[in-house]
């Protein structure tokens, strides 16, 4: 039996080699300072929390972490465009990004734009190309779940919100959050289910909604206590950006301590959606782990 | 019986209805300054080839222009999104599309980079709510060849050799065209078929590609000729534009009358490749009439 961060660490190997493939020369047409920027915004970044995501849950509604690598790596493709379009100049100008310069510092404007559309499309490339002919349903399932979680209904719709710099309340910010974040990991989620099922479910996908929800908004409490607690050392950014770019932050409507415990009954509230179910260890620990995180 | 001009007028209107439904406010989450500019960037826009492509494509292959409505949207937003991001200072940095202020002269580039990209997302949507579940084997195809077609396979591809600017000789220019104009082309073609028929065809999936590809490049070579040749007032935007930005144009390998030849030559070829097929008039009258046009 592995523990959560032994299969943290295992799912991150296993998309990484799934990503990989799916970014290497082989699939993509030639090779250019467009495709390397793709692969320098993609591979050997971060937590990969969405692909593990779609990784367990698929592994708990009865698949196998093979059946999932396709979504997985679409899930942190359309992350990794997210995030070189929003260190973009015109949007947060981040010339850092996991401790190492962010795609248009390495790459310059125009390939680190190109990078992310391509990104973009190839995401739906991974969910478009998975399996046989059998998997076409849970195949359109995912773009549909993708395709509104990612765009003017989600996440594009959260970005703008968060460049509208006019957040009055902590509801509003909830909303941002739910948007610019919950939003993805709702796809992350939903695509895991379908990739083991291949059907609607109202009811399941309602769990999963409210799962991804929580687990977002947490996230983004999280992040924004650790931006003022934690080191550059250990974040791998600088320390106290947010204050800095004049960003909203929950710390405006609550305390640390109103913060936290939020965050906490967010987290628990995830960890209790799916304790009835089989093989549903990882999906109920990773709430209270993303809680505790350092980074 | 309609005019080839007729059945362009009348399927330009018909999607701009179907664009409005898909762009308007009960689809789109919340009104914001990216809606607004993803309903500027696509909305009363250009000759909606690709989507009469679709749409042609589609009633020759036995279905009705409804049934194609979805995936002609789809094409138009992913052409309008990649002619917002063209547009932007640190690709081609064009003030105008259209005889209008280009989208970011508009809108500032934060919401026209944001706007492209919730326009490409939302195509793919377009797509995977199309119809009921039947047309989820049409969906799932179609969802294969946009994000081949629009992608690091495709489009932004041939974006990222653009930007380059190391064109060596026709053949290159030709491997360009093929994949930043062609390449969408061949979507709106595929997905007409698709719409239709919603299995796959390896013939005639090879025929609609060979369609595209010379469409495509003969369009290109009349853009070029158009550049010189005509009156900003007829094109909408400065004549000489590729002269003063350094574009390289057919013109740098072929004389004006070879490169009119040229386009006539793959012109007549693509009218010919369904000159046997029932309901294809407006398929073999478009090449001829892209040709001679005058802007």
């Amino acid at each position: 039996m592995k523990t959560l961060e032994q299969r943290l660490t295992w799912c991150a190997s296993f998309v990484e080699e799934a990503l990989e493939r799916q970014l290497s020369a082989n699939i993509l047409l030639m090779e250019s300072p467009m495709t390397q920027a793709m692969r320098y915004a993609v591979l050997r970044g971060g937590k990969r929390i969405r692909a593990f995501l779609t990784i367990e849950f698929c592994c708990m509604f009865g698949g196998i972490p093979e059946d999932a690598a396709d979504y997985a790596c679409a899930m942190e493709m359309v992350h990794g465009y997210s995030l070189v379009h929003d260190d973009l100049p015109c949007m947060d100008n981040d010339d850092m990004r996991r401790g190492r310069p962010s795609c248009h510092k390495k790459f310059g404007e125009t390939v680190a734009l190109l990078a992310g559309d391509a990104l973009l499309t190839q995401a739906f490339y991974c969910i478009g190309n998975h399996g046989t002919k059998e998997s076409y349903n849970a195949n359109s399932l995912a773009v549909q779940a993708l395709s509104r979680c990612a765009g003017a209904l989600g996440m594009c719709a959260g970005q703008q919100m968060d460049l509208a710099k006019d957040i009055q309340d902590y509801d509003a910010l909830k909303m941002l959050h739910r948007l610019k974040t919950s939003a993805l990991m709702e796809a992350a989620c939903l695509l895991g289910y379908y990739a083991a099922k291949g059907i609607p479910n109202p009811d399941t996908e309602k769990k999963l909604e409210i799962y991804a929800q929580n687990v977002g908004l947490a996230f983004q409490i999280v992040d924004d206590l650790l931006d003022v607690n934690s080191t550059a050392e250990e974040l791998g950014k600088p320390v106290g950006s947010d204050v800095k770019n004049g960003k909203c932050t929950v710390l405006k409507f609550l305390s640390q301590e109103e913060a936290f415990e939020e965050a906490r009954r967010l987290s628990q509230e995830s960890s209790a959606l799916f304790a009835g179910y089989e093989n549903s260890d990882s999906i109920c620990q990773l709430p209270m782990y993303l809680l505790n995180r350092k980074k």
